[in-house]
């Protein structure tokens, strides 16, 4: 994958952490921010950062904002500077804008001025959060489909020491284990019928959200 | 998993879409906010909801908070506020209680005070919006461990009609690809070296981030 | 021309100068405005006025906003309220939205979200006043295209009882006089060569803006 | 017409718009504004442009005010400031002042104060663009009396391709087209039957009220 | 003397205080403030007082505020309120208006508007109490002209029991007293030359300022 | 009367119109004020003007404070930092310390704290300008006693001509005129019964209140 | 002691633990405070509480505030309210008044006012921390003078089981133990050579501050 | 004792004169304000004293506060800064942390992050002051046991020149005198009978709460 260039305009929590991970992950990023101590903070994290008004198109364009791969519109109390700096972004021809929404009708709004996507964190987190709460022992999950769902499972205490063929989930619920992850040994690809599993190794498993419940309610607790 | 009931401080954009969340996956929730309005839109949603200072001990017994399941602090900027509600629920024997922390200083105070889990949603956020936007098939991931990750992918053009013996990604990247979900066909899982990709399903793929990275860097764009 | 009916969002100083006329024109018009003195003013002015948070589409859906012919965004100060309020116009449906801009930018992103027209009252203001103030006999004007404008002059003392023919403003300058208004004598359209100007009469000039400069500078003053 | 001096007070959107086109129409402008900001969006484009306090007369004086041919007064928001201004230029000497109001009752006291023309900018457009919201072919009109009305239309679909003697609006409805606008083909004074409409041209029509709404309701829509 | 009607806007301090000796000396005074507060301190004392809005013309009319012989605009700290005010009560057609100005500026705006009487406290006690710190037996005093003065002095112990015939002042100075007022005996019009003066005493002395000032300084300390 | 040194703190319109007044008199005034532009405004009039905090000890100290004949607090809407101030002068040995007070209360407290005078100069010229309204011939007066009081009055055109044996007020109405200041013939002290009135000119009249009253009643008007 | 009335103005910190503190002892307590939230927290700990503006006479009086045999004000952080209430409370009459000082200026203008005692809250638990934070043992202590202090020190665990004989301070360092508290034990008063120190017993020593300071260093540590 | 170093973060009224009194004690103390004018006034007083926000772990770290003996939290208004302060000082590594609580809830967070002790500055001298109060001649006290006090009093009138003997309060009330400062003959530490009481010294009574009461109430007025 080749390096890309970002802009990210606010540098708040979700903007920062943002900024911080695509450094991390090899690529190129410049941060804008009005407040001069948010920059100060992440001046030694990006490849550059700066202080502007970012409803400022001249400001924008002397950044060079317009020759970034992807701009992400991150900031965070201020519907109309989110409002404007999209569309200054979009009209000086950044390739991919997306942007973070305050509300539904702020995500509309976006929407209609052609952001590639708007991200709504504190919504999502709140979705995965809730799932994590009611299933203890679920770490994360990914949503196949709406029956659908990838789940990463710490292995209870109940389970210890079972091997795949006594657990035989399959069979018994539905769902399968494609991997574990045993802390002390790596993580073990589509695991096979002697594999063993032992507390606090993480099973992931796939199957309909029912088969899923089903599997976490019988053998675990 | 028998009913639970939440008690959520604070609703927030991040704690009213957990608390909507909760209440679809079958659980009571008590939303409190010092703010009438923001009651007000989630007194239909939640199982209750009231306005009440809380860091006022009187007030949140009254509420009968000691006999939660759980507490959530969701409280959204200001800090005091999240501190004092934390040890307020802690000492009125709430049995699990996890908050969300402004900063990672707010989040050591509340590792202090003895909460269950300390929640970062933005900088949550901001990490997994970075991966999706560097690989732009990427629709979620599960990170196993530092080496392995799940990753939901989109099936790109370049990979329409292909079966999965001819693109062999365990023998030529050594990942696996443990599920497919077909929009019109609903999910495979375990596909088998016969089934077909077409553009748009989305492909579930286990492996080493490198092993992926080169997966998704040959075959798809 | 049959009854039209509008909604006005903002009765500040343009929203309600503009649906006083609009009432006067034989229309209908429901004011909206949060604020509650506002709407006091117009009550007894315009067929409706309510106080209301426009940028709360339940709120504007409950008034039947989706039903008029034309709505009108008249917000003076909060761009955030008056972008939110256009796409809440749009989305419910109204045939046609026109909207006040603040700046070139928000006008910028009112063109995006697609309303039929954009109205810059101040900027507009300001360039027919300075018209105005450079050529002191001027009352009014249509510019017809950059070459050609219509011009209404005050007739000065220099040419009280002239005759048209004797005035000859086609053979001298190239423009015509189309009509005057003589204040106790009615309107002349199409005058002949025998029509005499008096002072303080008003006549309507047509011709290039050299033309009717000219014409100005040498019989007037 | 000669070079004339004029002072602006206030470089908001109706001073700054002001300023531009006398500027455009080859005046002198000195511009002046409490804030910083707002005279360094100007100062390129008039001829001076200076940050001062406009109710401080030593402040006025310095600057020359008083040898101006004439004083704009026009501040936004702050009838105050207004009205201490307004003392100011007229009691240095400036030959014309104009202000704009914010209010009737503002209007009153710049009337008392003796300035030469009070402008309701906001109020004005408000009536203008009520006129062009009802006859959606209307796209500018001068009123020469209570009665009479020179209006500029857009020549709509139905009218394409006829002539001015198959249409005959003098015959049938009293009205005259003074003009006729063609985006190609320049404008054509005081046109004769002979000459031929085509869609979105532009026609100049004199007459009456009722004659023009007349002429629109039948032969246009 | 009839009995007059006044009205007062602007109860602080010198409104209140006015408004109080107009009630002591046997008129009617009808109070006006914006402040709840400040109405109910006054409305014991005046014959009427009462909250509202005097920029409102409708408010002022009906409370008849059109009918009476003097109004007062005792407004403290808002010069704009000041100045609407003013001319309202002079549309109104009340028959005297008197204001307070807070600068020379305010007070050049007020005169343009016709009031009859514009009053500075502030600046008009400095000049008394400058004159009472300087000569410190001076208690009152009325200037003349710009030579004339008639000062009221209290006897000093120097002076104790000394007649006019010693004293002379005429022949000594220039100045003569015309009256002396003793604390326990009332007040001597015309002074003798056999009448004595004692300590604690108060004499009126008329005469130029340098007259006066010589008399203080030779025989008083 | 030799050269004395003030020191005045609070620059307000009170206290500059008093400093004003004492430079004109001859003597030394030291200004003090928090704010940088009421000392600007004042430092080209006093013999110097600071800018300092006036409830710091130190800052006074250091001014000199303590070497001043007398101290003026003016200080305008600040309770609190007058209190201060008056003690610290007071306890730094001013000789003479005189305050005003923006209330009846602060007025105790300041005498509590030994003042030597307390100035409410909006309430003593609140009960001056109630005198002036309610005769409108009084331009000045002095209260002599509860009873007796020497009145300023304008000669009003009823009594133009007339010499005061004509007019005889000491027999009519018990009072004396004894002054006349005629405008353009210098003042007449102690006039004799030849002297002849002219309107506009000035007369001073010393009688009980009745008497006065009396007198303008019936002459006058 | 005969039960004594308070009224405590300023229901803080520091009033409401003086209040709950007086009514623990057998006293009645009037609390008054502007903040009604603060009134409701007292109003079932004192005899009265109730909320009203302090520094207004006629409420202070209304409460009957001058029959009180004490008055504290307790007023936090607003010297003004705390000069104005002071002085209220010493004019109704009440016998005995206290002051909290804010600082030292402010203390010196409660002194002036008459006040019995001026407290200084946060000054006076500085300076006790202070020793208690220096000599670790020390719990509490009464300085008799420059020289001489009473000390509570707590027993450590080096003098366990030692006699006073053997310890013998006074030989030995020149101070005296008047008093042992055993926990389990009481308080033995005078105690005698053969009473025996426990590891966490609580002895009173007097002696100058030198004595009971070898006294520390040489046997505790 | 040998010299310790001590940190204060906050300089209010609690902090400077902690500091003040350390600095007397011997010892060196480091203060920390956020505001500059705070750190000015103390920076002669205290060892060092600096500018820095205490939230800032960086800029604690820089400043050495890991290697104080005791730190002390005496933050005034700010629970949010007083709570990250306290667990920065605590993650340092400070020996011992004290901290200053503004409510009994935020002190209970204190005392779950560690703090070492808590105090209550204003509650501790409410308490200290109500004893003061009800019994005027107390000085101070130490409370031994909820049943035992030592209490300093002052000497009345009425016991003027009596002996111990005569007085002999252990026979008649259970209670000893154990100490009498004599302020002009020093003081008298275990007095015996023939030492004779003269009013205003002052005498260190032990005994139960009663028996005290007793004491005073018989023998003192």
């Amino acid at each position: 994958m080749k390096n890309k260039q970002f802009v990210i305009v606010g540098l708040g929590r979700f903007g920062s952490s943002l900024g911080r991970e695509l450094i991390q992950l090899g690529h190129e990023v410049l941060g804008i921010d009005k407040d001069e101590e948010a920059v100060q903070e992440m001046c030694d994290v990006l490849t550059h950062a700066v202080s502007a008004d970012c409803t400022d198109e001249e400001a924008l364009r002397s950044l060079g904002a317009r020759n970034f791969d992807c701009g992400v519109v991150a900031i965070g109390d201020d519907i109309q500077a989110s409002i404007l700096t999209t569309i200054l972004l979009k009209d000086l021809g950044v390739k991919k804008v997306v942007a973070k929404a305050m509300s539904e009708l702020h995500g509309r709004v976006l929407e209609k001025l052609g952001v590639d996507r708007v991200i709504y964190p504190e919504r999502d987190m709140g979705i995965r959060v809730a799932h994590q709460l009611v299933s203890p022992n679920l770490l994360d999950y990914i949503e196949l489909s709406k029956e659908y769902t990838i789940a990463e499972l710490v292995v209870p205490r109940e389970l210890n020491g079972k091997s795949l063929s006594e657990l035989n989930p399959r069979a018994r619920f539905g769902c399968s284990i494609v991997a574990i992850n045993k802390p002390q040994g790596g993580v073990i690809i589509a695991p096979t019928a002697g594999d063993v599993l032992n507390e606090r190794d993480i099973m992931v498993v796939i199957g309909t959200n029912d088969q899923i419940e089903q599997f976490e309610l019988s053998v675990i607790r």
